[in-house]
This record gives C-alpha cells, structure tokens and sequence, in this order.
C-alpha cells in the first residue's frame, strides 16, 4: 500500500556546518539520523564561500544548483565544466571534493544514496511530463512556484514523497522539478528504513 | 560492463497474425523465442482492424499509438478514453482488451513485460532531456527523423540498447522517443536471459 506525504519547504530545518561556510537544510531521508545510517537523503545547501565538500564513503551524490551564479567542482584533483543552475552532476561521495563559487553564494540541492542499498534515478523535468515507474519511491522536488502532481500542488522547494509504491505508478506532472526514484536493492539491504515492527 | 546496440526499423521482421487483423514487429527482447520465454520485449504492431488483442497472462503492457487515428481500448468490459498518437496506456496482460479503430488503421508501439522478473520504467520525452539512471537495461526508440543519445543517431522507429549497465549512467537524449529503462528482480529472476555459460 503506497503513502503520499508532502514535506513543506517552509518547515525545513536548517544546520550551520561547523566550518561557517555554509548550511544544509534536509528535506526526507529513509532511515537514520544525523549524518550516518541514511540508505537516500535529499537536501538543500546554501554556500557560502568556495571550500571543501564533505566525505561520504560508500554513496553516490547528485548535485544540482537550484540559485546563485553556480559553481566549479574540483574533484580528485581535476577540475569540471562550471555548474549553473539546473546543471545536475553525479560524483562519488568518497571523492576529494571542493567548489569555488563563481559569484557569491549559491543553494544547491542534493541527492545522496546507497548504491548498495538503492537503485536510483534522477531526472530534471519541466512543462507537462507523464511516466509508468515501478520503483518503491518516487519523490518530486518543486522549482517552480506550481507544481502539480497527483492531485498535489507543490510550491517552490517543496517536496512529495511516494513511498511503498507496489505495481506500476502512473504519474503526470506539470512544472519545473526534480525528480527522483528509488527500489531497494533486496529486502536485506533497506530493513533499516523499514517501519514494520519484526 | 555495458554493451550498447542499435537496431535499425529497416531490419525489423514482419509476422502477420493468425486472424489476420494485422502483424507484428519484433525490436527486442530478452530472452526466448515465439511469444514464450521473453521477460521483456518491444515491438510494433499494425492493427488494420477492430478486434481482440492476445492475452498475456502474468505480463503488465504499456502500449503508445504511434501513427494512425487512434483507437479505443475495452478492457475486461470497461470503454477506455480514447488513445490518440503518443498518449501511453498501461494494462495486465491477462485483461480481456479489444480495440476499436477510430478511423482507419494505426501503427503501436508495446512494452511488454513481466512484473516479477523486472522493474520497469517507462517515459516519452521531447526536446533535450538529460536523466541518470542506474537501470541495467536502457531502451531509447525513436519517433522522430533524429534522435542522438550516446554519440548514435537514430531514424525514426530505430532503437538503442544499452545492456549490463553498471553504477549511475548518465544519458542525454534529443529528439521525440520512448525511453524503457528495465532492471531484474533478482539474478535469479533473470537468469534465462543471461548469455553466460553457466
């Protein structure tokens, strides 16, 4: 049985990073808390001066400039094509990572994920999109003032969560979002994000 | 690792059906011969009449008119809305489907697969699009004159394929086309259509 939550973008809670250069405000994760246990977690950064990125070994990352003039990605030493906005690019969380701004701050947002543990997916859509997914989550990210998505209406950076999703979803969408899909590998590797009492 | 093919519509072999109501082109598949055995398969079919579609008990369809009117689906006793060219339609394989001409023969394009042996995701897409996926299989037909994605040009009703994809493949696409993009269940689930030598 499939559940539909919509998180709003006026109720995130935003975390200064202990280096002052920057904050993430986290919009869903499937399990854990703070920096560890998480099999996907989706956030938004604000930055505010070029610096290092943090590690995170063992995940896959996605980042895309939401505002702001965009940035430049050195990763392991070699620096990458300038990032402006709505630019998605996928890293390894292990790499060396660090971003020098190209002018003044910018806010990015951000998928980190298990490849152990999930298959994901990630697209930028826009105008009226319709797709058949079988994965288990599907979460649609707003950059839009309206978006409209499974009798939802999405205002900017706010988020909707389909979770538990069994049999082929058919979803149409309309407006400028992010969106992103997720199947646990096996039923081992996501127990920790399972809520059923064992 | 990944192996990418591309068929081309001019090599597609016709099979007329047995009542006579229209044919069938094979694009792919992933394992079998004959209507058995496949986990997965794409083709083109022309309907040059009203009539009854063969059922596929276990198998969901997602089937797109592609050049013609259109045409109205019953399925298990239920008049569908009318399904003009490009507008996809999901279905089980086992439903009692009969169609309904609008005006004059159509041309369709089918996804057939089975539930339990894959996941499966399916979406239209126009202008440049750009998506990662960590699917092991990604199908891209072309409905238009051009379609480029991964360094191919694809004529109208060509398909790419790319195979044993491994990590987060990072596609971009151009020009109107059909992106399938389908995993296994389980290696076991898939087994029949692995080609190496046990």
């Amino acid at each position: 049985m499939s559940a539909v939550k919509v998180w709003r973008a006026t109720d995130y809670v935003r975390m200064p990073w202990k280096n002052g250069g920057g904050s993430t405000e986290e919009i869903t994760r499937d399990a854990g808390e703070g920096l560890d246990g998480f099999g996907w977690r989706l956030s938004i950064a604000d930055i505010a001066e070029s610096g290092g990125f943090s590690s995170f070994a063992g995940y896959q990352r996605i980042i895309t400039v939401l505002q702001g003039s965009g940035m430049v990605l050195t990763v392991d030493g070699e620096e990458q094509r300038g990032l402006l906005p709505l630019e998605p690019f996928a890293f390894k969380g292990e790499s060396q990572v660090s971003c020098r701004l190209i002018a003044g701050p910018i806010r990015d947002f951000n998928l980190i994920y298990s490849p152990q543990r999930y298959q994901a997916r990630l697209q930028w859509m826009d105008g009226t999109q319709r797709f058949f997914s079988d994965a288990q989550t599907v979460l649609v990210f707003s950059v839009a003032d309206e978006v409209k998505v499974l009798g939802e209406r999405l205002n900017r950076h706010d988020c909707l969560q389909v979770d538990g999703n069994v049999g082929l979803l058919d979803a149409s969408i309309t407006g400028r979002c992010c969106v992103i899909e997720l199947t646990c590998e096996s039923w081992l590797a996501c127990d920790a994000g399972d809520s059923v009492t064992q």
